[in-house]
């Protein structure tokens, strides 16, 4: 199975701490990784289809640390889809003149929906081509990009004809608003005033999160397994599909 | 004015050499850089909003020699479209299940198309406009991924139209082929055997191709200005559409 990790957040906020959590995990994930970081409107994307733990990319993602307001990450065990570049998550398109990036975690079987739009995979996985269905409805749900409601809407109606398939656990982003959909394993933690200290799980790493933010700051983290050992995760249930913006889980769950 | 830089190659080749020559002007050319690598449909893409004499990731492109049979770069020098990431070539998009890369050197004025298709963009550049425009035009004019031969008559077509709003050197590449259009400036080299040494114009740096490579080995560098003061560059013609597949200029100018 597939890590994922994801980040809202209503500051722009580096992800070094929670990434060398997440990249620890890349011993038994060791077929690749990428992270997606919205910078404004604009996406960069850093996927390699080595291991997070010996990609000389992932190292450049610890020592120069970005900071933005939306990322999400992924670190891949092949299930479908030969272990190469163009089956890395995320994965990235345009709609409606925004990027979409998106990562799976999970095995989707006999998901072979027709893709007449736009839309298609690039690479082999069931992963890119439920990506792709999911764009492809969006693109013929609404004409322009809809509110946040909106989408949510949306993909509630969409997300279980895929989970219908097998194990659909995904993150999609838009430099907006985060959705995280859980089939089987996801948790979230919002770090908020008054902020805590947090030490990794994987690594021996703890930060004063209370002296490098400000009371205003708000950050989700949506991953699949706690990265912390002391902090507040929430599982989600199984079906599940949240949305995070500006650093909140928002809406009803 | 930009520099595009732009290489097609019959075997997977770093692009260390050139990149160094071309990264060092990026004095004029402070506004961010880009370079996209495709490593079979895969796409990698580096893009900074700093200049690639500072931007770390530049800096990386250089460490880290990474072999690509197509490579895209490109050094800007704002002219529309604030210095931000979405507003830094080469831009990518996906057509037919294969990912496309565009950079644009020039200033098109008053190019406003009506794009109604799957195409818009992201940023605020008359490059990305036109980027969106030909992969419009090229979903109307073909139903699948047609051949080289094709979508080259296709290109000859699409992008006099471009180009009647101002200057429109481009690079376009799809992993299989890399189509160049010049509207000022623009010369190419092929390297094959027997290679010989060639001098970079810009660095006190020497490469002896013929140490490094095979004799089956071809490769085509295509570049705004000649990088190296000791190869047979050739000019574009303005107006002039080339394509380059396995590392060699094909067909008719």
């Amino acid at each position: 199975m597939c890590q994922l990790l994801g980040m809202n957040a209503n500051t722009a906020t580096d992800v070094m701490f929670s990434f060398t959590g997440f990249a620890q995990r890349a011993d038994e994930h060791k077929d690749g990784f990428g992270i997606a970081f919205f910078e404004g409107p604009g996406v960069r994307l850093m996927v390699d289809a080595q291991s997070a733990r010996t990609s000389p990319i992932a190292e450049m993602v610890r020592r120069f640390p970005i900071r933005s307001l939306h990322i999400v990450a992924h670190i891949r065990k092949a299930t479908q889809g030969v272990v190469a570049l163009q089956n890395t998550h995320p994965f990235v398109r345009e709609l409606w003149g925004r990027y979409w990036v998106f990562a799976h975690n999970g095995d989707l079987r006999g998901f072979n929906p027709r893709l007449h739009g736009a839309f298609r995979p690039v690479g082999e996985t069931d992963s890119e081509r439920a990506f792709c269905w999911l764009m492809q409805e969006l693109a013929k749900a609404h004409a322009s990009v809809p509110t946040v409601t909106e989408l949510t809407r949306t993909l509630r109606e969409l997300a279980p004809q895929v989970a219908a398939h097998g194990t659909f656990n995904f993150m999609l982003g838009n430099g907006q608003a985060l959705w995280a959909h859980c089939s089987t394993n996801l948790h979230f933690v919002e770090r908020r005033h008054p902020f805590t200290q947090a030490s990794l799980q994987d690594d021996d790493m703890t930060v004063n999160f209370a002296e490098l933010t400000l009371p205003s700051d708000r950050v989700a983290i949506v991953v699949t397994e706690p990265l912390t050992s002391d902090e507040a995760w929430q599982a989600f249930a199984p079906g599940e599909l949240r949305v995070f913006e500006a650093g909140a889980a928002i809406g009803p769950a």
